[in-house]
């Protein structure tokens, strides 16, 4: 028998694995069945939790984190970090008794330092945003008409174009049209983002409600690297160069992105466990 | 904790909630939670598993049925009978051990003969077509042409109309277009179906892939009913009159429907398990 917790944070789901000692094999197929919303479980992806040092992947991390987090995407590809999947795993590290309060987990893009807020809400390091390929601001279309927008990696791409409404936006069943002038090589997501910050109102400050379209995904509830892109334009459009936070709203909830003093962005939201059990035998494993 | 087992009919999935004893009240915002994909179980619907002394609903059926199929739609109203999820509705009683072999099962469209096949299959004894309103044949549009098409009672409604191609509905993200000449004032099921038979070859015999558009839904995997109507316009077309069978594809699988000597349509086709578990306690309950 196979356990699992299934999990979500602001909407974006996945199913949690535990394979502390590194005994599983996870497939690419068998992901992408696990993840199945109609034959599976069904989530957004699969974190499987494993200790660096029974996680040959993880190996360089065993003297900084105690624990790996195997994210895969619901397709069974490999990802580097998902900033909301990482605050299950916090949560599911913590409700275990495997973890507390502040401590460092270990994901393919590296080494992130976790907390526990005292509301019971998970905050993780994101990292520095990254430089991408400079060049020409990138064109959005809102509604028909080309608008400005703005490049952000995270390290992943994101284009954040300002609207008046988040229903300009469209129904978002197709990928948005972006005239990246070259500088998104892979695609990118895109952000929506309506701008509700009063700057000389220190209880709002800045504060901004978004959609998100992912690449290869379509419109999310939530995107944990999509909020860090909205918060950063939010910033730049205000001038904020002090460390300071944003109040993020997702489809799927709150989150608040912070810039420290050191240029790293944090990633404050909820994570809730929704479920414990076991898979039955056979239908996930076998052809 | 709140134990339950998620599983499919032919990829039509269900949360299994077990309640014997009828202890439990599953308010229909409750089941919407359960239901929802990304901060839930997630599934089509939920099937509560009640004995028929147990559950008030139940009682007419005491003496014929030990247990009442409580089925709730995803979005947490009422069904009366769902084909695919009395097939596992059966499997979760086989797998308890608390049915065996043949039996009948109560829901809210009255008495079901159910049984197990040799091969590991449920069949379900889905009673006889209805007679709705008459009237002219519907229409369907079917890439911008409007098609004739039958109309079939099981007993809800459905618009069946013949396709050469199962492409041809194109992407049914929007509902199709009927002309129903007042037949179906509450609207209607869509079943696209291709004709695959050969009545002269006793090895294919009657046979048809079909697409499903459900009203209130939108383009789904499989509907037991749809199935039904669906085998009842091949029959119709081959002017069959006999007792006998007609495979049907839906897109998540192979179920067959059998018209039989009474004219009851029996439907029959896989029930699969996938896991069981416990909710975590409180988010499915508090606001």
């Amino acid at each position: 028998m196979q356990s699992f917790t299934k999990g979500h944070g602001t909407g974006n789901d996945f199913v949690v694995i535990p394979d502390p000692d590194g005994q599983l094999t996870l497939e690419p197929d068998q992901v992408a069945r696990i993840c199945d919303r109609h034959t599976g479980i069904g989530a957004d992806g699969i974190l499987r939790v494993v200790r660096c040092e029974s996680e040959p992947e993880a190996r360089a991390h065993i003297d900084d984190a105690e624990w790996f987090m195997d994210y895969r995407n619901a397709d069974g590809s490999i990802a580097q970090m998902c900033g909301n999947g990482a605050r299950v795993f916090v949560r599911f590290l913590l409700d275990q008794g495997w973890a507390a309060g502040e401590f460092v987990i270990a994901t393919r893009a590296g080494l992130h330092e976790v907390r526990e807020e005292a509301d019971g809400s998970i905050t993780v390091d994101m990292g520095l945003p990254a430089v991408g390929p400079s060049g020409c601001d990138p064109m959005v279309d809102v509604s028909g008409r080309q608008t400005p927008a703005q490049a952000w990696w995270m390290p992943n791409p994101h284009a954040v174009v300002f609207v008046g409404d988040l229903a300009d936006a469209g129904d978002l069943l197709q990928p948005p049209q972006v005239n990246d002038f070259g500088r998104f090589p892979d695609g990118q997501n895109v952000e929506f983002v309506v701008d509700h910050s009063d700057p000389t109102d220190p209880e709002r400050g800045l504060a901004a409600s978004i959609r998100i379209f992912e690449r290869g995904v379509g419109q999310t509830q939530s995107c944990g690297t999509g909020a860090c892109a909205a918060a950063l334009a939010i910033r730049d459009r205000h001038a904020a160069s002090e460390p300071g936070s944003v109040q993020i709203t997702v489809p799927g909830g709150q989150l608040r992105v912070t810039a420290r003093e050191d240029g790293h962005i944090e990633l404050r939201g909820p994570a809730v466990l929704v479920a414990r059990g076991d898979f039955e035998p056979d239908w996930w494993k076998d052809e």
